[in-house]
């Protein structure tokens, strides 16, 4: 037996590696979507003074549910962060403390702050643009002088998925978009 | 050379432990103050229903500028601990983004979430008084699986003065006012 998708092996197992191969290709082009919808709020939130260059898009069942920026000069609140905005956001629109059935996209690789926000959201699966270093460049290194306040993001235990879609084997550099908001815009306190 | 809190040995040193320690209880004493309104926040917290038993106090010059509690439940925001609460009213009302003239007093051993907040809005000194492993035992063990989201206290490189008010070798037992509360009071859903 075999076809565009499955083969069939002498020992009678069946490989779906390439189906697999166009799933995995799917769940990219998905993935590539909502995190442009992540980088276009971060533009949208240095373009109208909000706060830093940092977006994120709250997704469940394939639709956005929220599309937020850093909101922190917007509030006075540093605590505004593009995630946690759109945690807060989301959880009013749903009338409820726990976001199971949501996805977060993240413009950048998420503060310890954030982290812990989307942590204790019960999000199920965080996907970010480019690591966090990238802010450093641009002066967001409030967290980088402390070593043991990383490893919230791959090393961590967590309950969700975790994907940076600066996937160096890949088509596409994901990265690479958050990378030229990053260089492009400078930080106006 | 000699009186109450000054020592000069016989090679000329002076001595100003007495004085030294005079001070320390000084400190200890207007740190139990404060703990103590933290801890009283917690109480009101959950006899009015709004969150859980985590209260929170903002001190700038001696003087109490916010006190706040858990409010995850009234908000219905998950990101609403008390000392991310008391940091953004405090913001607020100084209208600026950064506290670094503040002190913050916690309940509890803050979350990463909470350290985090604390840790960008500057705050130079945090004193909490009771170790998150207390919790637990009221199944507030959001973080506890994930020994690599710990080591937000003690162990961190920050830029402020962090105190658990938890002396072993002190007169007072701080924790026990609020393992106190954690014992006491039972968790409703």
């Amino acid at each position: 037996m075999e076809d565009a998708n499955v083969v069939e092996a002498n020992d009678g197992t069946i490989s779906v590696a390439s189906a697999f191969a166009g799933y995995q290709q799917a769940v990219q082009d998905r993935d590539h979507k909502f995190l442009t919808r992540a980088v276009e709020e971060a533009y949208r939130g240095v373009e109208c003074g909000d706060g830093g260059p940092f977006g994120a898009v709250i997704v469940c069942d394939d639709e956005v549910v929220v599309s937020c920026h850093n909101m922190v000069l917007k509030h006075t609140d540093p605590t505004a962060h593009a995630e946690v905005t759109a945690i807060r956001e989301a959880c009013k629109k749903f009338n409820k403390i726990e976001l199971s059935d949501c996805e977060i996209y993240a413009s950048c690789e998420p503060c310890p702050m954030c982290f812990g926000a989307i942590h204790l959201s019960r999000i199920k699966r965080l996907v970010y643009g480019t690591k966090a270093e990238a802010s450093i460049a641009i002066e967001f290194d409030d967290f980088f002088f402390s070593d043991t306040l990383r490893g919230t993001g791959f090393y961590q235990k967590a309950h969700l998925e975790i994907k940076m879609a600066d996937d160096k084997r890949g088509h596409h550099n994901r990265a690479g978009i958050k990378v030229e908001i990053l260089g492009n815009i400078k930080w106006i306190d």
